[in-house]
């Protein structure tokens, strides 16, 4: 794709409005435009990471047997009602209609997927089962203060899976331990996510979040520096020691909670009287997990974590593209040879932005550094005549001289 | 797929609350699940269907440079001030959050595409450009009888062009009759969807509007015997000929609108006051054009279009899987040559459905015929000492034995 095809640009200046650095940086290169407090929209750059992070979950999810749907925003207050959620929940927004029924618009889908399985699977054969969506959430969050990771509307893949023993309940959710442990080793920041011990509310001793380590966080984890997992402030309080191997050793760290899975029991299958038939024709209850991950907020805490002072650094799994080809020099054959290059590097399904603006050196340069495409590729006359590419690695500031011939296998 | 896997899945009665073909079709068959009036859930087959409607559109609109976007559902009370359009809506939702604040439940997405554009968009030299996104759309549908073809919560291709003179615009324009009439070929409804003339409202002499003809339609348009397009009944109360030929032999038919083009003209950019720079400086003014397709609207009119007494018939181009295999009788080895030939097909780019269900054969039949996928394929016994399979074409009803060597050339 050419640069100069790009509506939504990089801004020379920071967004005054903006506090966060991944905000602040997503808003300058491009990637998301705040609308209003704690409201972005996803720009074309911004989308394509956003899509991609959301395809990683999606394949993930799917290997596990997951199976997706899309549900409703606008919930029937009845089914509120039944849950107790909706005079307890002070986040959630509600909106009338002309005959004066009231709806939730969804903050999380319970509410709508025990009644839609329950219709469905009946019997103890039919379980285990999960389903999982992609859908915007509404939460009125009061104050909207860290750029795109905490929100009033975003995307979140919501899973749920139903079990007919805790026994199974619990093999599960240790196997979607290992799926998200996985998701955000593929997204980039395995290195710093930690599963980390969190309250299990009333029907559980835990629930487990995963933590990424970072100054932006708003919460506070413990690490044990034995067996890698953490705790969070609840737990911490409660005990002193790690929960997984005794150990006391705990150490203090800011994070950003980037996941979430908690073992429901039966919380909300009750709330619906939803049971299945067992083997002998008996109606036995239903048990529940439920796994979340905010796609937006899981691509800002990425930003947070590897950006450096210079802008954006996007691991190659979710890159918006996968090399940016700067043309330095006016001179029409050297875009000409950066298209050819891209129909080459097309061929070894890699996608390219090719810098085909007329702006000088040093701003492209900057700008490449601060949309944060993991490889840079530089065409001049100089290169040219070598029969070579200058290639730069975003991430690690390497430079290289690779010969044209053998660009493809830069990757 | 294996079918027993499938926890969404058919059923024997038609839903009793539903009229519309579309619903009760797409409901008895495992696509979609009403949650209350208007608002529906869709399952994993109906959310595959969706989804490749949704990839064909994409595909469409980015061939001719649009750019794809994502802007947000809570949109403020200001932006629809500006273009008059708060009070006179009558089917806006409304929400407040806990400060009084008010926002609109996006029904439509001028109010932000507009200011949006507006920030990055300054020359004339930068126009002309055009963004799209797939986006939520809430609209507060009084009587929604018509399955997914009227609801209150719906998906929509929306897209918005920008431009510096009429005959811009309306070079654009032409070119997204044709984009809009290849959507529509693609997606299996090109032979009874007319290009309708429609009421331009106060800006323009007209809009246009793309009419699949069918008795389920809620509109009625008149359709030029000699030039294929049509008028809708707006148009008719002025002008009985044909404004693209002049004949006047119209006939009246029933229809379902699947898609919309607006020629704005100036009436968003002028409450913005969005102008650019023209080539010496000054200021003129932004003219603009709009594009609808509501996604789930598309996908229940193609029912209504295709379906037969028997349920749904896919075209090859938006089937949630292209061939469904039956395993007919109980033989374990039946069901690895199922799997088997899945991934032979699979070799070739084709999803298949297994039905391993322990049902009778006609039980199987009924089924697949119900959920219309557009190639049937019989394992059993028979055919296996033959080394042939079954074929089913369910749009045609033909059936051959194909030699088991030579099934991916049924495609």
């Amino acid at each position: 794709m050419l640069q100069s095809h790009l509506t939504f640009g990089t801004r020379k200046e920071a967004p005054r409005d903006e506090v966060a650095k991944n905000a602040s940086l997503l808003v300058r290169a491009g990637y998301i435009n705040k609308l209003h407090a704690g409201v972005y929209t996803f720009l074309p750059l911004g989308l394509r990471t956003f899509k991609k992070i959301e395809q990683i979950i999606r394949e993930k999810v799917n290997a596990v047997g997951a199976q997706e749907v899309f549900m409703p925003s606008l919930q029937p207050k009845e089914n509120w009602e039944k849950t107790g959620r909706w005079d307890t929940m002070t986040d959630l927004f509600k909106v009338k209609d002309a005959s004066d029924r009231e709806y939730a618009l969804g903050p999380t889908h319970e509410e709508v997927v025990v009644p839609l399985v329950q219709q469905f699977a009946t019997s103890y054969k039919q379980l285990p089962l999960s389903v999982y969506q992609f859908q915007t959430k509404f939460r009125m969050e009061l104050r909207a203060k860290s750029g795109i990771l905490r929100v009033r509307e975003f995307t979140m893949k919501d899973m749920y899976s139903y079990h007919t023993s805790e026994e199974d309940l619990s093999n599960f959710y240790e196997r979607m331990k290992l799926v998200y442990a996985d998701i955000f080793d593929t997204v980039g920041i395995g290195h710093v996510t930690k599963m980390t011990f969190a309250s299990g509310g009333s029907f559980s001793k835990y629930s487990h979040e995963f933590q990424a380590i970072t100054p932006a966080g708003e919460d506070t984890i413990y690490v044990c520096q034995k067996c890698n997992v953490a705790v969070n402030k609840e737990i911490i309080a409660d005990q002193s020691t790690c929960p997984e191997c005794g150990n006391d050793k705990l150490v203090e760290e800011k994070a950003i909670e980037v996941g979430n899975i908690f073992d429901l029991k039966t919380k909300f299958s009750k709330a619906f009287d939803y049971t299945v038939k067992d083997g002998n024709g008996v109606q036995i209850p239903v048990l529940m997990g439920c796994y979340g991950i905010g796609v937006g907020r899981l691509l800002g805490t990425v930003v947070e974590v590897l950006a450096d002072e210079k802008g954006l650094v996007w691991p190659a799994n979710i890159a918006p593209f996968d090399a940016h080809i700067i043309v330095l020099g006016k001179d029409e054959t050297l875009v000409r040879r950066a298209k050819e290059l891209e129909v080459h590097l097309g061929q070894h399904h890699k996608e390219v932005l090719i810098d085909d603006r007329d702006v000088s050196a040093g701003e492209k340069f900057a700008d490449a550094d601060l949309i944060g495409i993991p490889v840079r590729i530089v065409i001049s006359e100089k290169t040219e005549n070598q029969g070579v590419y200058e290639v730069k690695n975003r991430s690690t500031g390497t430079v290289e001289m690779i010969p044209a011939e053998k660009i493809a296998s830069v990757w």
